[in-house]
């Protein structure tokens, strides 16, 4: 297979991070991942290269599978490239993807909610071609609150957003979590400016190839597509998982949501 | 979200193993797994667990990305639970899977197509319940006899099967590699007994949703869909990208073909 011989737009994002934790939900990062990495590897040789740089609580290895004594063993392991504490790496980044999941474990939790709002606030806030994207119930664990800066907005507050709607019920009916967000229940992804929620794991995929349609191009987009034999849901708001788990808008108080970006 | 409390079927296959070597495509390998993950752990407490083995040529990460000098440096890194020469690991596995990509990079192309050979000749012929599960261009590498036993049919002589579509031409029709095996152009995956080959990376979802219907019960196959919020192809016969990349069937000779499984 020849190069395809991609451009990417000028001063297009080109990094990516990955937020991995234990017990992360793999189709939600290798779904997302795999339309990127064969984007990247078609690059024309003049072309900056992409970059692809995944972070962890540490460097040792991560396991997607659940704790002991769910009784199960089925699981993978991944090495993480950097930890959440590393912010020369983290400053490199230009796109920061949370995947969801079982996890985090209690004892990584508040250190993945501080890893996503450190790079809301110090490479979101102000920047131009600056993302977060989050998939299943990652963006519940964007919607909290630093505790390193709890006086100050998460980046989900006051915008629409999305999540896994299997897990609807326990959030916001059983839990009360809006955080100041406006849920979307009908909704494959929600993309809000430089903010991108989607819908549980596979909708990651059908997000991130929106996500390049809209920022490298939509021939980008159809060329991932055609590399992974993909065929893509392009309707953001087509999501027959919200009837089937019976999921319903849930809206922050209107004090709570300052602006939601009609796209 | 509470248990879901599934029940496979008694003696069904439980325990999977996954070939990773440098350069796989990673969503050929976490579509799949994805929705094994997501019934391994929602089986009732009572089930025998369903257990994951990654192989690797040695324990060291893996990496997906493209070797220095392609222009990129996207990519994971993996860590694999045990390694090809791991005989007593290798006698667990019920399925194996094999993903595709770029890779395997020559030094490590003959080790991989042994360890499938090895698995194929000792766990898959005279056994019922065991199983070859291609993805993409996995099933080129299924496609050659072992150097160990050059004299021994591989696991895809004399079977139809299915690959990659944009790689179809560089395969068949400008290396004539048919291998005694009959290639279908249009299929989404070609379930021949227990060896079943999928199209490109995705494809390998769609067929392992199916082998998990035809295996483990419809059931199971519309749990892991819900689960992963994923709209399913069902159709094995239909794809789009056959005609896409114009790829057409590429008969073995008859004299090659000596059975070929109708589903």
């Amino acid at each position: 297979m020849a190069p395809a011989g991609l451009r990417l737009p000028k001063d297009a994002p080109r990094t990516f991070g990955i937020v991995l934790y234990n017990q992360f939900e793999v189709l939600d990062v290798f779904g997302p991942v795999e339309a990127l990495n064969t984007i990247s590897r078609n690059l024309v040789d003049s072309e900056t290269p992409m970059k692809c740089i995944t972070f962890g609580p540490s460097t040792n290895p991560i396991c997607s599978g659940p704790s002991e004594g769910m009784g199960s063993s089925f699981s993978q392991s991944f090495v993480p490239d950097a930890t959440f504490h590393d912010e020369k790496k983290l400053s490199e980044v230009d796109v920061l993807i949370v995947p969801g999941g079982l996890g985090p474990p209690d004892s990584e939790r508040q250190a993945v909610i501080d890893f996503i709002q450190t790079f809301y606030n110090h490479r979101i806030k102000g920047h131009q071609n600056k993302y977060l994207f989050t998939v299943c119930t990652g963006s519940n664990l964007a919607a909290f609150r630093s505790s390193k800066t709890p006086q100050v907005p998460s980046a989900l507050e006051g915008l629409a957003a999305t999540t896994n709607k299997s897990a609807w019920d326990y959030f916001f009916v059983q839990n009360g979590w809006h955080k100041g967000t406006y849920w979307v229940a009908n909704a494959r992804w929600v993309p809000q400016g430089n903010v991108w929620t989607t819908s549980g794991v596979s909708a990651g995929t059908d997000g991130m190839i929106a996500w390049i349609a809209q920022v490298y191009g939509e021939d980008k987009a159809q060329f991932a597509c055609n590399g992974m034999e993909y065929n893509r849901q392009a309707n953001p708001d087509l999501d027959p998982f919200a009837a089937l788990y019976g999921a319903k808008d849930v809206p922050a108080t209107e004090a709570d949501v300052k602006w939601i970006i009609k796209t």
